[in-house]
């Protein structure tokens, strides 16, 4: 099973003119054929497809449904790679794991301050259709740090970083059922002052444990670790 | 910091023709400055560069010094992904977060049963110089499923899959400090025979959670699950 994702989709079974085209030549689907649509904001819609049109399908709703909500809220804010290619593979394993929100940060020591975030939403789609998710994720575009490093962000802050105080395991300083913010810096790291500001702002500094690990494995291990936090 | 890895160095301080290269030529080392290499196979060398050059470096070795086993031994069997990058992928991240041993297995629903094993080990050496691993990963050739599903693989044997019956989640299955391999299928999952054979080898079957992960993300989350037990 695949999901096919219309934002704009109701009750009324109109498919927009993207995810047509995909139902059709890519999927194949026939008309008759049973698909599932969702408008990224937690609807199920079980269709069936009436008249197939790569221009705009008609399809009919026979059931709609609220679906859970998920699990935990989880917003990683990480420092994008040189290597786009990095991030963006980031972006598609944080959406199977599960994450609610992506915001590439701009720290001191960014090497990189743009991304395309059209090109980040089309790989949260992709991924959320591949890995079924009702909910989109959100990508922000690049913030600056300054305009996360706040007390009201999310009820559990975190901050990781290499510096040499003896810090928590992640895994055992996260609490479940609880909004999450992980920050994760560029290679270079977060600098003295960026930490300073997190800790005054009721941050937690972390480690992900002993290994060295580049920003973006270090981004979906913590992905990973809160996730498994709510799971288990 | 990065590492040289050379197989055949010993105290004597000649540095292979293509590491020499890379020091010289990428990482731009002159003579006099510090370099650290292994053989990796857990010996780290701090050398002074005595002699530059790109074809045959020269080192004084300062000190050798046996590093410390890893916390935990373990064995990665994966089902290669019909796009080879991701199975790469995989393969990068799993150096990254701790893994002894990597084998692609060849299933009953296998879409590839053909690697590059010489490309999987250069990337796997790629990922221990940037990690700071001091002992190489083993990469084998593609091996057949019934080769793996045997009793005395390790001491704790895990097979995921995807099948209907209730299943422990890998991170409360698994022990720290014993021995492990973790079993991945392809995207067609094991078959019921092969999940058979598995079980009647002492395999537990597990879970990663709810969520619908491909592949080598789930590779990828259970070496991270296994590195986790084994940190916490």
């Amino acid at each position: 099973m695949e999901l096919l994702v219309d934002p704009d989709f109701t009750s009324e079974g109109r498919l927009c003119a993207e995810e047509s085209l995909h139902c059709v030549k890519v999927m194949r689907h026939r008309e008759g054929d049973h698909v599932v649509v969702t408008d990224g904001r937690g609807t199920r819609f079980d269709c069936t497809l009436a008249k197939a049109d790569a221009r705009g399908c008609e399809l009919t709703v026979e059931t709609e449904t609220e679906m859970p909500e998920p699990t935990h809220e989880l917003r990683m804010a990480v420092a994008p790679t040189k290597n786009i290619d990095r991030f963006e593979w980031f972006v598609e394993k944080a959406v199977e794991i599960g994450v609610s929100r992506i915001t590439p940060i701009e720290t001191e020591h960014s090497e990189r301050t743009r991304v395309r975030v059209d090109r980040l939403q089309r790989i949260v789609v992709a991924a959320a259709k591949q890995s079924l998710k009702y909910r989109l994720p959100v990508v922000d575009d690049v913030t600056p740090i300054a305009d996360i490093l706040k007390a009201d962000v999310a009820e559990q802050r975190f901050i990781l970083h290499c510096g040499e105080n003896p810090k928590e395991h992640l895994f055992n300083a996260a609490k479940a059922g609880v909004s999450t913010i992980v920050l994760i810096g560029p290679e270079g790291d977060f600098s003295a002052r960026e930490v300073e500001t997190a800790l005054s702002n009721g941050f937690q500094e972390c480690t992900l444990g002993p290994e060295r690990l580049r920003t973006e494995t270090a981004a979906m291990v913590a992905t990973n670790i809160v996730a498994l936090r709510n799971q288990i």
